[in-house]
């Protein structure tokens, strides 16, 4: 099982896991392997049957080569997969909770080799939260609440970042030429979000970006841009008092910590050439305040990295698409940017890593 | 006071009012002028004294040269300027209630010119709500209000534009290379806003956008992508029901009128080549969901946009800016988008207009 194991160094390959079988999760990763863009050393998690058969549906020339944690993949060629059977045969576009199980052991499995150093990183493509529960999870809220839970860790935060060296028409604004967005809140009701914003949670929230700044991407000391809850950051309290109450002294404890933080201020004006020069992070307090431009910045393809937890986990930007599922029309361009982003982050923490 | 007179035509001049004479209004107008950058047949608003004193103290090579409306600018070399008088003498950067009145009477001359075709449309640089207050209009809340009841209207919309043409580097999805985003709601505390998102008024405001995208923008049957007012659009109810209670049966109304109406869609989505493409405005919910978008793409030079009024009427993104004003650092490049965005909206109701 371990034959050929590999020392835990940049050659342990990223793994992605397939996601939900009915979705476009299989067929992007096959589409990439097709056109030869998927990176050296990447894996898959999944069922190798269902994967043949897709690819032969989508007219895609790619052999799928079995093979197991600690077996070095690259002397395979096409693509390598980490084999979990299905419970039920998958059809595109129709959702099996049979199948629940299935996804959460190719989530599992990547976990446990990312943990023993079998693996540099994981990448997910989209699983559907609703069959799931159905499946028997009542307590299932997502990909990233069970990343959470299975590393044993409290908080996590969500940030999405854009590739812009894949995208030459992009404004380089950064030094990277990327836009990295975090979020203080995510999933909410727009009506619950003020209600969330806590001194607590701002400050909670920014001490992990910027600890995993540091440690994933390697920035010594991060600065970070962060958005008024408001339209115009509250305006001296006409617009709203979080700015007042909650935002500003939470950043003014930050500072006092030594944290370089640039903020509140107005959404409409941070995303700006101005203000985003030499900021590492945007902070937005809620979903669509933050997402929206980082979308629009990564024209559509963007990744989703989890902060604070002790391994290396991106995703791709998009759900299942049940709708598109099996034609072999959807964008691997998110999967692309996942893959490649992972690679970099293990990358970074090995450096970080390497004198000990 | 009407020697040589003008016909209603595209020779009427466009009209700057230079707003608060503390702010960086004044300047910004002098700084196109002295840099060739003033379209021809722009006139400025304002206290001659104060204009040629702030050119001489910023070193700008600007002749100030008196003019009264109904004479044709396009004579005069340098900058023609409507007086309005100062009732005291301004210092940049420090605000005088006693010059309210001064401000409010440039916007009233404006709008008269416009009212008696003497002016085709006007262009506002920023005013300081605050000192117009403390200057005795304790009900005075802005500029796109005071226009509104200026002009006998009851309700007006607020869009922001990019103009993509200024801007080379610009990702062009749309047909005119353009990004547009009005707003359902405009300046409200963010806990405020779901509570503001009423079927009536996400018809009314719809309406008013696709009556002046015709009228002033000429497209005859214009498309707008509407956002969702939670993330994920709702998620079918999972994050907040006010799309599937609000906002799907105000736009299933809105289509039985006969309206090209896409959405709604999460914000994160929309924001996207593929579904921005033939899209001629987007319908944002509230302020940082679209404007934060809208200003990135335009590099934080856009103009805004009033609708529902009867005159053409743009304005500057950005404040009084009292801490830059009198330095000449100020960018004039969001005056020079609005003034831009005027000649081409009053070009085009006219030519709505000339069969009659």
């Amino acid at each position: 099982m371990v034959a050929g194991a590999l020392s835990p160094d940049s050659t342990l390959p990223v793994v992605i896991t397939t996601g939900e079988p009915a979705g476009i999760g299989p067929e992007l990763t096959l589409m990439l392997a097709a056109h030869g863009q998927l990176p050296a050393n990447t894996v898959a998690v999944g069922d190798p049957a269902m994967l043949r058969q897709r690819a032969v549906a989508l007219g895609l020339n790619v052999s799928v080569v079995e093979c197991v944690p600690g077996e070095s993949p690259n002397g395979a060629k096409g693509l390598p997969v980490w084999p979990v059977t299905l419970n039920q045969p998958a059809t595109p576009g129709v959702l099996d909770p049979a199948n629940a199980d299935y996804v959460l052991a190719t989530l599992a499995l990547a976990v446990d080799a990312c943990q023993r150093d079998l693996a540099a990183a994981m990448v997910t493509a989209p699983l559907h939260k609703g069959v799931i529960i159905e499946g028997g999870y009542s307590g299932f809220t997502g990909h990233t609440e069970w990343l959470r839970d299975a590393c044993g860790v409290d908080e996590v935060v969500m940030m999405l970042a854009t590739d812009a060296a894949l995208h030459a028409a992009l404004p380089s604004w950064q030094g990277s030429g990327d836009l990295r967005v975090a979020l203080v809140t995510t999933h909410l009701p727009l009506r619950n979000v003020a209600d969330a914003i806590t001194f607590e949670r701002v400050t909670r929230i920014s001490r992990l970006l910027v600890a995993d700044l540091q440690r994933q991407f390697g920035i010594a000391k991060p600065r970070i841009a962060v958005c008024g809850l408001n339209p115009h950051a509250g305006e001296d309290g006409h617009l709203g008092r979080e700015e007042l109450d909650i935002i500003i002294p939470a950043l003014d404890a930050l500072r006092a910590e030594g944290m370089d933080i640039l903020g509140p201020l107005p959404a409409d004006t941070l995303f700006t050439p101005r203000h985003l020069a030499g900021v590492d992070a945007v902070l937005a307090m809620y979903h669509d305040q933050g997402l929206a431009v980082l979308k629009y910045a990564g024209f559509g393809q963007a990744a989703n990295i989890t902060l604070g937890l002790p391994l290396v986990r991106t995703s791709v930007d998009h759900g299942t698409a049940l709708d598109l599922a099996g034609k072999g029309v959807a964008d691997p361009g998110s999967l692309k940017v996942a893959i490649t982003l992972a690679r970099r982050l293990a990358a970074q923490r090995l450096s970080a890593k390497s004198p000990d």
